[in-house]
């Protein structure tokens, strides 16, 4: 079993040894870590994964000394202990691409994640969720309901106790019932390179531009379309020859891959976010 | 010696056939042929590079011939024979990566181009242009001056018969009098994923964005800034860790890069314009 | 309706006015050409892919015109006819990420090909054959009766009338009994950028050479292992911090890319091989 | 000014503690810290820049205590101060593109090293040294006297104070007189995909094998040929429309890619060899 402390503080001399020493006195093992410095804000941040198996205190007494250590030295911080795996609720509209590579990624244990449920608009990709053995809730949701199927989803997320979500092409905007429910833990797939080619059918917008490459953007789910800050990008050559549907083609293997990357990236308890930017660990 | 045939006409039976049939008659041999068909306009291109000396018809007689089908059957055509090397007149500023890089690879053989003259704003580069050989014209450009400027860096341009320029990091934009004088003849880099990062300073953009991956891209010039159509771009990775200065570090490799790529494509008589995109044939 | 006409000879002028023509006199239209000459050995290849549903003579008439023009000029010639889908087996052996790819890519109408069967010498990804409502033949091969399971899987493929085979990380070495009923006719994948890591286990030899960049490679069967002509190659980044393990991961994303990119030529026809190298036009 | 401290050893706990501590009490500050655990063989490095304007300690005490410390842990250690600038010696033989390459980048900034001398086996390229105001040594090189132009080249590396040497594309083996007065310290660019293409035009065996991706890779020089430890390498999409020329064109953009990188990486102190392979922190 192993824990992982994230750290956000203002830069100066003495953070790391501070907590290495902590955790080496309380008997763990450093399995990785890693430091970043905001040059422009001088903010520090460090991650460290560490083996609690060998730990000579309780959690609690850690947990204490870290929160004393983090109060004496400004520091902002999260602890998380891997002794329960996370769980993700994946939410799905009708392209299944983003769907089986989530599932199969889960299957190859490439995923630091359970998924106990998946959540769609359309009856149609329950086959997908039975093959694979997960439950799958049918929500219906229209420009009259979106509140209350929102409402449903969070219920049900928080039945399954939950702690993130997957929008696997869900292709809709989420109302701040699941966003504020969920703060920087729904991570959305737009198939488009952001900022560029927001909003609706950016692959028709990325043709009609004539671009030379297309792309896509994993980021966390915000009110505002598509902005939320950015996890992963992937982008893939195009030219003259590709209409819009071998655009779509090219980006539902992109759409996977950069979805599947932040969600690893989110389970492993890699990101912090700052300033509307990520820090991806790895 | 060869020449290249470029046509563009509404797409039916016969096209391929027909001009393929005249240039065998008239004694030319296909080096490469390539065609386009732009299914959503019903467009069809066609490019045609054939050696002339087997030719066993004087170039006059062959180019009433090609008029005669084309004006017969509708096809907007360009006939271009390589007797005289493309002349390129590379415009730059103060930073000196895409000329060094235009330069070597003049050098190497690989732009089917000579460069007669260099034209800057700045004084600055004057010593690799010797270094090279080649003249080197300093043109100082302000607010109160550029029509002046333009004007004479046309003058320039005629009097070395210049067929197209390169603006390799030329940071200024062209007033109408060079942009009508050489429409799309006139090659921009962008140091920027375009249609995102329009402007200035778009690698401080792209770090305030959070993006996880930067572009550059090569475009015909025109009067909006950076909108002309786009010949090729680049993408590299980057993360949290790469500050603005990092990015423009790798922003002077992918910007030269694709440079290069549009003027080896232009200078090839590769390239087509239809409705703001480019067919860039290989 | 299409055909797609492959031909391959010296190269010297008139041959693609040749086949143009006749393909316009017969009221083709021509969809795609594309051409290739190999300068090193003087020889030319063209591929010309028509509209047939105009045709004004039977297709016996046309490939008797077909014939008569190769005959005069040695044109070594294959035509195809679109009338009837190619018709691919797939053979795979326990892992099962490149039988997902192509199974759902053959869902998206990625591959012009339909899947009747599904071959594996072990029984375990029956239930991926099911959900995909395929047939699923279990054909158990040891040292001691691969022939037999040859001619087994060889009576399958006769009996679907199968075109030609992907072998989906199938992980055994052919017999001839298939390799010559399929003469460039069977696809491979191997895990490895080859000519490097030929053989077993090729992502800890990457790992233990210390590479910093793993690939992986499609070609087709030949007896020699891994060594049949190249068709599609792909390499993907890793560093000190990849173990085998982790390689495999990356692995398993472009081994899939690569098969899937190589049956999509093959069932297009648009793979000539010669020389022990494949033309792949696009 | 500032220090970086690479620390090899068996993994157990307490190692980033000891360190981090250790240069904390000294008034260090951590610039940056990275590690990595070499799972298969259960050792652990560890790499820390750090400020050493603010110590509080002279060098001279900072490095005994470090010294009792590796001593009591066994720790395999090195520390280099950045008081004074790495020097690097550039050879080279004909091609220019890497030597152009690394000289624009050292003048950007990107380096961090001098370049004293460039020593070369042929006359061609002073006028580049020229240009760069870097000076030109010309030492003939053939089959007989191989160890005396080593000799020569090594005088005057020791005259010039030389830290390590980049070989761009200086295509001669060297003997152990060079090696061995720089072990790990000497890196050459391999114009093609290590471990596939070793020796000789691997170009033109890329070409023969029909390949579809090509490479180059930088390594640490050593007595075998092309087989010292990896530190970089790149690969470039190629089709068979790729004659060996093209693919020497492209070669030469990777070549100076992958070469820069591992110039830069070496300069920076951020490379440990262990057991043939490189670990690179970035």
């Amino acid at each position: 079993m192993h824990a992982v402390l994230k750290i956000n503080c203002r830069d100066r001399p003495g953070i790391v040894s501070s907590v290495t020493q902590l955790i080496f006195e309380a008997g763990g093992n450093i399995l990785d870590a890693q430091q970043h410095r905001e040059k422009l804000d001088g903010q520090f941040f460090i991650y460290v994964k560490f083996d609690v198996t060998s730990l000579n205190v309780s959690q609690t007494v850690f947990d204490e000394r870290l929160s004393a250590l983090a109060e004496n030295n400004g520091y902002i911080w999260s602890l998380i202990y891997s002794d329960r795996r996370k769980r993700m609720a994946i939410m799905v509209s009708k392209y299944d691409h983003c769907l089986y590579d989530l599932l199969l990624k889960h299957v190859y244990g490439e995923l630091a994640a359970d998924i106990p449920l998946i959540i769609s608009n359309h009856p149609d990709l329950e086959n997908v969720a039975d093959h694979f053995g997960i439950a799958y809730h049918h929500i219906p949701r229209g420009a009259d309901n979106r509140e209350a199927a929102d409402k449903q989803a969070l219920a049900l997320c928080s039945e399954n106790s939950v702690d993130f979500i997957a929008m696997a092409r869900y292709m809709q905007i989420l109302t701040p019932i699941l966003l504020d429910a969920y703060p920087n833990r729904i991570i959305n797939v737009h198939h488009g390179f952001l900022p560029a080619f927001k909003g609706a059918r950016p692959y028709h917008q990325a043709y009609e531009k004539g671009v030379k490459i297309v792309g896509a953007t994993s980021h966390y789910a915000s009110e505002d379309l598509d902005m939320g800050p950015i996890i992963a990008q992937e982008t893939e050559r195009v030219n003259h020859g590709y209409g819009p549907s071998d655009m779509i083609r090219i980006g539902r293997s992109i759409e996977s891959k950069v979805l599947a990357e932040a969600v690893k990236a989110h389970a492993e308890d890699r990101i912090i976010v700052f300033k509307g930017r990520t820090i991806v660990f790895d």
